[in-house]
């Protein structure tokens, strides 16, 4: 540090740094202090006359009785930390929304399948990680997040990782949730698409990736005539490795099926642990109208009365694929349809009209399968079909695969209302399923062992809580492990029409937050939430405390995509340039407010490459780094250093800046990159491409 | 349409439809009968026994009076639209956000200079307004924006148009506030960078763009050692054509500056009408410790007791450049600093310590400028400026600008706390200033004519509000137009350290809104938003009813990027296939739930151009169009038209899919993309990229 920092921190520090130290200590106090609660609403009897206060803002606001109790429910006091973390995959935005609960308030996009420049991901980093989802040799750079699903040790959510699947193009991410940030994304080497991903296993083994529609195995090209023959169905089964947060794929595996449209899957756990369950329509083969004469998709597809559910016992696959018997497509092991029916690892079973979701049960021993054009949702039965299996109690399907007795499998079946889609759990014996075409969320009992937690008789619609508008996937707080809270449950609408201000043609969906802590038919919608970036499609929920995020990175020269420190990383006191022939590397630093050094001088032409830490230790002190014209923007949080490197094509006097606001000075903190030319400004102005063009 | 299209609507349309039906009548009666307003939360004696209920709720959940309160004035009802709109810029994000207040909740995500899939922007369709953005040949895919600026007639917001500038590659961004989608981006040939960009002229004739760090002009290369003679600084006036909604190049101009680092303007009204406003810092000329012995950036910036107020007349410098007094560099009209002296287009007047927000009050008569290391607001009076221009009661600067009398300018000196930045006006005779190292707003009371609006002295310190933390720009209602609202301020804070659980160590920025509708010092946070995907710098607020948004696009076959119908546009009935030699032109239309044709076939290495127009006339009725293995996503809302167009290199059966969910066959809504292979599958796969490189 020369004289001049020295100076500088001397005169300003002390100003610039004040308000960071005040705020903490504040913070301190807040955390510590408890709250006075001393309010009450009562006209004229409440401390401090907030009655009176609160009776008039309701009154100019024409606000209802249980618009109160809705504003009272949701409210989050300044400081006040939320109960819940949903994690909300992002549909077609290809990221993932964490949003707090019961407030509604989206804390951060994680950025997965489309680059993010707040958060430097893909523009100068994170790069290797989106490569890694290339298709063929194509860069994809969106993706349709369908499915969240957070790692589980013993059916109950652990909080360390997020898994999520890419519909479009079949590929799955790994989010660790140390840092909210994106490790690893594969792309399925034999499919094109899928649905049902990701569902994991009870201790997060596997991560279940569905499939969607039939192809080709292995993107391949087959005459649409062919289908019957030539098209499949597969379901894969990724390998997780916790203790390096990678999926392997060395480690996984796929299972073969019928060209039937596989669609959404959930594990087994408990009773029904080693098993998972996936549901499945188009079992018509229906192509469209291919031939004039054939209905299209959407008449073809729901001509049947029944599709099938899919049962399939993972364990044994396990021991089949590490076994050997598999056929490898693309370097990937898949486990042969006809291995798959002969080793007793795939069975069927009918379920009524076009169905969609499937849930396993808290303690394993059901499953829920909701058919969209049925009025019901059918309850399966593990012990059922497990009997049915060991009876041999079935008939095969075209394709051999034996599909069991519906009678003999079915526990119950419950009449809800018009389109059910999805189910969730609570602490109280019910069940939530959402209805598409009521626009409704129905409440209904269990039975079995569940009886005993609320007072209705078993399997029974108790209550519908309308909500607005066509209700796709609903997501209760922790209402898919073992033990679900209760308490909130959030509907994820698809329409929102007339619910808020609509910014042009492109209207917000409308997730909706609904108090079920009571029993009965007690349910009531307290928040409203336009989600105007995405369309999430399924979220999970999970209790915040469960969640340990680190503040900043555990020590300085961290990088984040290996989550340990980088020893050859730029450090205070080590910053330099160096050169060797026609390659630049800069080692700097980012500290508040300075990077160091301060000027990078390069001649057109060179390689450079570019390595930044962020010295800072304390929390919030991040930096950014924006380099104009050559698409580089990275989020150094504190503790990370990162490397990008590009060749300086265009000569010119580039000036770098902080790109998030990180002090009094942040407006200073910048520097320059000098690009001396190697040819003459004419001879230059000769070559470059026209502006505007591209 | 054939047979079974009608006989698979007779079966399941109307169940499909009524969900929607419903939704829009239960709307209308919600809207046209008034809420009843019976709650009252008094103990025992509110309707419905609300007041016992409430009660309990602010017990279990420990709600101070205050934050009974803020709940009661910023929860809004199911279907209660918002009062006014933010537009807040996202900073890093490239992006805007269109948040809805007193609720605090994000509407769109409007995409400006980063593609965002779930608008299909950037992903089949946008590309070439962003290609409008690359510079100097090179794709820039993110933005750091800055100042959203909302058109304006007479100095009040009309609702039509928005503009948003990119800091870090010095370009401006037109949105049509009919879709809320970008129309433009145009890239400033002459800077490398901005900073105040975009501010409007009263009736917005031009978008004004503020400059940032010195640099040669027209990105060229000098060595930093030249500075003084050649590094310059700039201000754009930007030319917009209203009816065009379209920025006119070839009518815009800069002016040359002295190479201060020139950073936020406003443009003057009324009785400074014809004047914009600028401020600078670093008149030290500083360039960071290139010789070992000079201060680093953050000091050297900071040595000078003063800097200097940009006054520049640009209705006269309009005249300068129509008449042709102007130097050409890049093909853009500049007038030479010289020319801009010579003529009394520009004149400088002193502003303390670091000056960074400028602010013009809402009659125009005073200047408010900030020093953030000054604990003052210095306030000039357009009137003291005008007089000693005419009284030529000026020094010249080094480059021969009059810098005028500080005394003779200077209407008041206000004395606010530490770190002041920007300020923002009510309808009560208030400013209100932001204070960084205070993190608090300072609200204020404005003499002259503003005096009769409070009961407080003029120029005074009224109150300051603390805010949680590091707070950068405000904004209040109406905040900067000719007649401000009042009511409502939000502080964009920097930092949120303990506010919000945070994800990981990239923490979220806190918005808070502060009820200012009441005088003297009553003003109260209500609410804590949290902001995860970007930073906010500033934003603008406008009540909700001047937005006239559009339900639906006004024709069948319209074009978004030409705001007019494509008479040319696939339309139901004519959807068809064309080839003509290796060019294939699909024409598709997409209805619920289907896409006409199901089926595209064509060859390898065929040029595909892919048109479809959503033919739906339902507001919230729209469609995606996701093609796997080509990085195209569509968002298609009510009308719209869309065209894109590859190359099919590789074979293969890809199923595109509609991404939005659009009813209870969505999942049908798809169809398949045949490419049929030119080569034998192992020579293809001998050539293709191995999988997972890049």
């Amino acid at each position: 540090m020369n004289q001049w920092r020295v100076v500088s921190i001397a005169v300003i520090a002390g100003a610039l740094l004040a308000g960071c130290e005040r705020s903490d200590q504040d913070n301190g106090e807040e955390r510590s202090a408890p709250r006075a609660a001393q309010a009450s609403t009562g006209g004229g009897s409440a401390a401090g006359g907030v009655g009176g206060a609160a009776d008039q803002v309701i009154r100019e606001r024409n606000l209802s009785p249980d618009d109160v109790l809705a504003a009272l429910k949701t409210f989050m006091p300044s400081g006040r930390i939320d109960e819940y973390i949903m994690f909300a995959s992002g549909g077609h935005s290809g990221q993932v929304f964490a949003i707090g609960v019961p407030s509604m308030r989206i804390l951060k996009t994680i950025a997965v399948f489309a680059p993010e420049p707040w958060q430097g991901y893909g523009y100068g980093v994170g790069e290797e990680i989106l490569r890694e989802g290339d298709v063929e040799g194509v860069p994809i750079r969106w993706g349709d997040t369908h499915h969240p699903a957070i790692s589980e040790t013993n059916a109950e959510f652990d909080g360390q990782f997020l898994f999520i699947g890419d519909k479009a193009n079949s590929r799955v991410a790994v989010i660790d949730l140390r840092d909210f940030e994106t490790k690893q994304i594969v792309k399925n080497p034999l499919a094109i698409n899928d649905h049902g991903g990701c569902f994991v296993t009870p201790n997060t083994d596997y991560v279940v990736e569905g499939g969607q529609y039939g192809t080709p195995l292995g993107w391949d090209y087959a005459p649409i005539e062919q289908y019957k023959e030539s098209y499949r169905g597969l379901v894969t089964f990724w390998k997780f490795d916790r203790a390096k947060g990678r999926i392997d794929k060395e480690q996984s595996f796929c299972i073969e099926l019928p060209p039937y449209w596989q669609d959404l899957f959930d594990a087994g756990k408990f009773e029904s642990d080693g098993w998972v369950f996936g549901n499945s329509i188009n079992t018509e083969l229906a192509v469209g109208n291919v031939d004039g004469k054939s209905p299209p998709f959407e008449a073809g597809v729901s001509q049947r009365d029944n599709d099938y559910l899919h049962i399939i016992d993972w364990k044994k696959a396990e021991q089949v694929f590490k076994a050997g018997q598999v056929k490898r497509i693309k370097d990937f092991a898949m486990i042969e349809l006809k291995t798959a029916i002969d080793q007793g690892i795939l069975y069927f079973a009918p379920e009524p009209k076009s169905p969609h979701g499937v849930d396993v049960a808290p303690k394993g021993e059901f499953i829920v399968v909701a058919g969209k054009l049925d009025p019901h949702v059918s309850v399966y039965s593990m012990a059922r079909i497990k009997k049915a299996i060991a009876d041999k109690n079935w008939t095969p399907d075209p394709y051999g695969v034996p599909v069991l007795n519906y009678d003999a499998v079915k526990e119950a079946q419950v009449e809800l209302g018009l389109g059910p889609l999805h189910t969730q759990f609570d602490d109280k014996g019910y069940a939530y399923t959402s209805l598409f075409l009521d626009s409704a969320v129905a409440r209904w009992t269990l039975g079995g062992s569940y009886q005993s937690l609320h007072k209705e008789p078993p399997w029974k619609l108790v209550a519908k809580q309308n909500v607005q508008y066509n209700v796709g996937h609903i997501s209760a707080a922790e209402g898919d492990v073992a033990s679900p809270d209760g308490k909130y449950l959030v509907a994820l609408n698809k329409w929102s029409i007339d619910r808020f201000f609509h910014p042009g043609p492109l209207y917000p969906q409308n997730l909706q937050l609904i108090d079920i802590s009571q029993p009965g038919d007690k349910m009531q919608v307290i928040y409203d939430m336009p989600l105007g970036m995405g369309e999430p499609h399924y979220s999970q929920m999970i209790k915040a405390d469960k969640l340990k995020p680190w503040s900043i990175y555990p020590e300085i020269g961290w990088d984040p995509h290996k989550q340990a420190v980088d020893p050859t990383a730029p450090k205070a006191g080590n910053e330099r340039i160096d050169r060797q022939g026609s390659t630049v590397t800069v080692y700097m630093t980012a500290n508040r407010s300075h990077f160091t050094p301060e000027h990078v001088k390069v001649r057109q032409g060179d390689h450079v490459i570019w390595r930044i830490t962020n010295i800072e230790r304390s929390e919030d002190a991040i930096h950014g780094f924006a380099l104009p014209g050559y698409n580089v923007n990275l989020s150094l949080e504190p503790g990370e250093t990162a490397t990008f490197e590009f060749v300086a094509k265009n000569p010119g006097t580039f000036t770098w800046y902080c790109s998030e606001f990180c002090s009094a000075l942040h407006l200073e903190m910048m520097g320059y990159f000098l690009v001396e030319p190697t040819q003459s400004a004419d001879a230059r102005r000769a070559e470059t491409t026209p502006e505007g063009a591209p």
